[in-house]
């Protein structure tokens, strides 16, 4: 028993965005590894079933007590992947399962625990556009689910005035259908109706949809849960295709002493 | 000859930090299909050697001149490899690709151009430290090549006013060795001297080192241009582990109105 126990180990992991292909082979070989997959229901699907590995999926919003179970399979001896769509420490699962380390068992603290990266859906998604994020960003979360409008309001402002380009995670869900739409207004109030705005959903799935237009013309109705969106910095550019296909979008490298 | 040209193709790609475990399948698929690896010299290395394949290596703050040899191997036919480190959309040759591209030849915007992901230095040092990115941040190069150092230090007020998690790439180099000091100073006046700075140099390659400290505590010496350095937000937190190894750093998910 006390060899079993030893034997436990526990990764956090990062899916990536949608495809295959965009699974790392460090994270392809502990999927085929692990005794127990755990997470979000959809994100453990992902995860091919097989004789030997038990999944156990969840509702969204029972992080917490989803990363108490990994942990404690852990602890009895289990191999634990805890599964995460894009990167792990990317408003996902990561974080979560260390809040639960902190405030739980101390023998967990003594657990072999690791956090294996991911490509991010920000990373892809710049990557499908061009190269949005070249020049300085934030990647700010927009639910308030746990923290306050007031604080998103603020980071907004001062990103603006930073004139960072910015990744927002988690626009728009049922539940707040109204805080995208505040966004949009704090955003076109301090960048500008002309700034550039970027929707990329469930890119390289085969749901994947992209689209580029400016503040002014955005409605809100154009994200949803699963969409990533980017908002360019005073430098970002378009180029027009001759080729077939929307534009390509960048951030230049430099910003001269004139525009600053 | 028509055909040929048609047939040619540029994807700039991410190599990841180090690690071949690190490098995603649709970027591996890639590397056996090109023609022509282009790159700054010690990224072109990391693509192996065969039959068929022509390394172009380059010298650092080249960007423009390969991107344009890259585009124009692409028009003649070949089929073109652009490889950076870690995510070639961030502080990479994605960004030069495209200020080549809208500057250079007319024909160039019909070719076959794809921006392929690649786990970035800052999601790869996050995920070894545990997940100091886990809440909203920044990330900012500290390079003055391309910007005035007056903007990088106005975003550095503006991020700890914001109370972003912030990463920092291109930290010190030996032709600039007093931005970082500068830098670290701006810091510990806008976030106090406890605030946790981390720095995570050649993550998962065989010189990888990684240290914790706070801002009152760092040193300028600690960084140099393998180097990405993180400094947490306010409520950046650490978790001692009772096994071996470095302090687990991360910062929750959740801040709490009293925290604004």
């Amino acid at each position: 028993m006390t060899a079993k126990r030893n034997a436990g180990w526990l990764k956090v992991v990062g899916l990536g965005p949608g495809a295959e292909a965009l699974i790392t082979p460090e994270v392809s070989a502990v999927l085929s590894e692990a005794t127990d997959a755990v997470g979000y229901l959809p994100y453990v699907e992902r995860v091919p079933p097989r004789a030997g590995l038990t999944r156990h999926g969840s509702d969204n919003r029972e992080e917490i007590r989803r990363a108490e179970q990994a942990l404690q399979l852990a602890a009895d001896g289990h191999r634990v992947v805890v599964v995460s769509s894009g990167d792990p420490g990317v408003f996902a699962m990561a974080a979560a399962l260390f809040e639960a380390l902190e405030a739980g068992e101390p023998a967990w603290r003594g657990l072999d625990i690791q956090v294996l990266p991911g490509i991010s859906a920000m990373l892809a998604a710049s990557a499908r556009l061009g190269a949005p994020l070249g020049h300085d960003f934030c990647c700010i979360n927009l639910s308030d689910n746990l923290k306050p409008w007031a604080l998103i309001e603020r980071r907004l402002r001062l990103a603006a005035e930073a004139d960072f380009a910015m990744a927002f995670y988690n626009p728009r869900s049922r539940a707040r259908p109204e805080g995208f739409e505040r966004a949009l207004e704090v955003l076109r109030e301090t960048c500008g109706p002309a700034r550039l705005i970027m929707f990329a959903r469930a890119v390289s799935t085969p749901q994947e949809s992209l689209s580029v237009t400016t503040l002014g013309q955005a409605q809100p109705a154009m994200a949803d849960m699963r969409t990533l969106v980017m908002v360019g910095s005073s430098q970002t550019r378009l180029i027009e295709r001759t080729a077939e296909g929307a534009p390509w979008v960048y951030t230049p490298r430099s910003v001269s002493g004139a525009d600053v």
